[in-house]
């Protein structure tokens, strides 16, 4: 991560902004759904300037320092305020509540820029030999504590992968990519795109996170339906370990012995620093067809879902299904009149009124995605409309999907925004079997509204999405809404 | 691996034999390949009666057998000499040379025979306490040594599966099974077909091989294509090791963590013993159309195969792909004259010579099959056709495709026939990228055939084939036959 202007307290950078002044129909529909008077919703971020946190002196004593700047490149090693401060913390909920009051008791005690694979295996050798904690970091989007130094004596070096971004060669016959870990999702995708190839790998966190940082947390991306979970993507790892290089074979299929580059996805740095990793690619798709199908409850929803992932002719690229209260913020959060808004309209709801969909009160939004070439695209369309209308699914078209896709990035902006009211947002994932699908989310709904309740923070607000859909399953993810005023 | 008249000296039961004299076609390409007079094509096989061979006795006390008899079941403990014998080795050309000569110096000391999971913690208890080695065996067609016993002064149990061979349930809903680890393949394969589903994976050894010793080996089947490997089948894993229980969760994608799952999948027994596992299964194809496709050099061939894999409507179920050598081999093996043998049919010959195709000399066959229903499958097949013809590929048709099919179990047979005849046979796999696939096809069949004739083994026969294929890479396979007179 070394984007100028990254908000250390928030998503984002300070150039974009993201208002409720903007929206508002999400204005209302949140003052609604949470209860918030007027005056919470005018808030100014409520951060303390970078000048007034107080941060603990760097540990590291000038020896140290001295054999560090020796040995790595003049601007690699960084002890000022604002990097220790930007590599504090994640951004999870906690993580950005701290920020914003300026308490940051465990900062790092320097940052490192490594320009290549060399100054990292230094490092890593340095920091064995003087027990010194290394945390490797990509674009700080975490929300488990990954990033955070411990709260122990250890001296802690946080090594920021960032200018180990680039695409370092294309195999177009056997579409794979050498592409270092640090670099973030647009740099990624504009060098492969420059070449006629995509990645697929699409997370929420997509605009502020790295390759290195998806494959350490083994991430699932909103398009990998389609093009698969990154550990589906990831042909071969090369890393640093304090005793070494590892490098795995870049084989695309072999019967041998256990799968030792699926230990180290999702190894979240544990053995050490993925420097780079050879992804399988795709040809960039000629056609990225979005739409949205209505229906009237969860379960058609559920069910559609489930045959469109088992019918042997469809292959989505999205499968993003969204229950009530996730079809209703969606509507809320669209802010042009031709996307998902056309979906309230007047004429629009008399429409759907009439052949019993409402989707103010009780729709349920199914975004779905093919990708490729234009013909193939458009019988894949064909079928899966088919298929959803067996389901008393109602195409609401294009626009519908096209607003979805253009604000995927969104919601973080928005949990900021609702963090600004004194409003808190969680959320929770599991993945599930198609059979325990329904009866698995109605507990979880329900048990999150409860706990709301039984917490003090009623109203809250629930919504629940599938994001991800196979053969044999899909991910359910959950989001909370909780006023803490 | 509990079959009746097994034969512990080479490949398959005693009552289904393999002779060169209802293969004329076979036994002439064999001898004029192999330069092999008539006296060494009518050896009788060679091994010694069971009676004649000395085993050393079983180095268990009778404290010891006593000690599992009472807590293991009747008949579940066998020391008696076929049952040792069958366990001593897997069936590797060394291990039936060895064991058509009698000489077995380290059969185990026991075969136990579990017929459920606690049996097998209570083993693994008790032997970790004894220090008393423990092999597991499913059907026992390893190549690599894993079943037998080390050559050194530790006590050891082969632990059989074979009693634990049942489908446990069926999840039609998400398309998984609950399966025993010591199910044979058609034992496997049955009890899902009579549910309507299939598994897909059908290795060479499918006959006398289980989903246990599949998943311990981490195995590719022909069908691996469209189906996946064994490893992208295993949706969850339940084993015994000596300290417990090791279960993982059956879910189909998650995005948490290294991946236990995958270091078992391939661990050949070296954390505990798998006992079941939860499978992804496929409903059973209403149409398996397998064709043949006639290349003019193998170049072509692979290029077609690649374009198959990278095309974005094509889902193959088996790309195997053979070259000169081995489309003649094939043709060689076929018995009836309307399968593959038509090739060779003076009118074929005529027809495809007339079109610069030669089988006989330089043909370069392409087994290809879609799996499905039957509309599904005619489009697949018209869309193939179409892609094969762009890199000159001549259909050959059905009758080509079901020959292969019908004797795709039966090379291991073969083997056997030619080690009766002082013929050694062996093979290797190679995974490999696409730009890599002709340079290591030349490099290595090359080499093969250097060393056959620098190991005094001339002539050899060395044949390559693509057993599988995926958008990213293939696999190569060389057999080589060698006499050893």
């Amino acid at each position: 991560m070394n984007i100028p202007d990254l908000r250390w307290w928030g998503w984002g950078t300070k150039d974009r902004g993201y208002s409720l002044a903007d929206r508002p129909a999400l204005r209302t529909a949140l003052q609604q759904w949470l209860d918030l008077p007027d005056e919470m919703l005018q808030r100014e971020p409520p951060a303390i300037p970078l000048e007034e946190v107080t941060l603990r002196p760097s540990r590291l004593d000038d020896p140290m320092l001295a054999s560090l700047h020796k040995s790595l490149r003049n601007g690699v090693v960084r002890v000022d305020k604002r990097n220790r401060v930007e590599h504090a913390f994640g951004k999870s909920y906690p993580d950005l509540v701290r920020a914003r009051a300026g308490h940051i008791p465990h900062p790092p005690d320097a940052v490192v820029y490594p320009t290549n694979q060399g100054q990292i295996a230094f490092l890593l050798a340095w920091a064995a030999e003087r027990d010194v904690t290394i945390i490797p970091f990509g674009g700080g989007s975490s929300i488990k504590g990954e990033v955070e130094p411990p709260p122990d004596d250890q001296f802690v070096i946080t090594l920021d992968l960032a200018h180990l971004n680039h695409v370092l060669s294309v195999d177009p016959i056997s579409r794979t990519a050498r592409i270092q870990a640090g670099a973030l999702g647009p740099e990624l995708e504009a060098q492969l795109n420059e070449q006629g190839f995509t990645l697929g790998h699409f997370p929420q966190s997509f605009e502020f996170s790295t390759l290195g940082g998806w494959i350490a947390t083994r991430g699932v991306g909103q398009a990998a339906t389609g093009y698969g979970d990154i550990a589906e993507m990831v042909q071969a790892i090369r890393g640093v370990t304090p005793s070494g290089i590892v490098a795995t074979e870049s084989v695309s299929i072999a019967a041998v012995g256990p799968n030792l580059l699926q230990m180290l996805i999702g190894s979240k740095g544990a053995y050490g620093v993925i420097t780079e990793a050879t992804m399988r690619i795709r040809p960039a798709p000629a056609v990225q067809d979005y739409r949205g199908i209505l229906f009237q409850s969860l379960e058609e929803g559920v069910n559609a879902c489930r045959d469109l992932m088992q019918s042997e002719d469809l292959t989505p690229t999205t499968v993003h299904m969204c229950d009530t209260s996730a079809t209703a913020a969606l509507v809320a959060r669209d802010r042009r009149r031709d996307g998902l808004r056309r979906l309230t309209d007047q004429m629009t709801d008399w429409y759907l009124g009439i052949r019993g969909y409402d989707p103010t009160q009780d729709g349920v939004l199914l975004l779905l995605s093919f990708e490729g070439q234009s013909d193939w695209t458009a019988k894949q369309w064909e079928r899966a409309l088919e298929l959803c209308r067996d389901h008393q699914g109602l195409p609401v078209g294009r626009s519908v999907g096209q607003a979805w896709r253009r604000d995927r990035y969104s919601w973080p902006y928005v949990r900021d925004v609702l963090l600004d009211c004194g409003v808190m947002v969680g959320a929770l994932e599991v993945a599930i079997t198609w059979p325990d699908l329904l009866p698995i989310y109605e507990v979880m709904a329900d048990t999150l509204r409860k706990a709301i309740g039984t917490h003090g923070g009623d109203p809250g607000y629930v919504m629940v999405n599938i994001t991800h859909a196979c053969e044999h399953g899909a991910l359910l993810r959950a989001i909370d809404r909780k006023s803490v005023v």
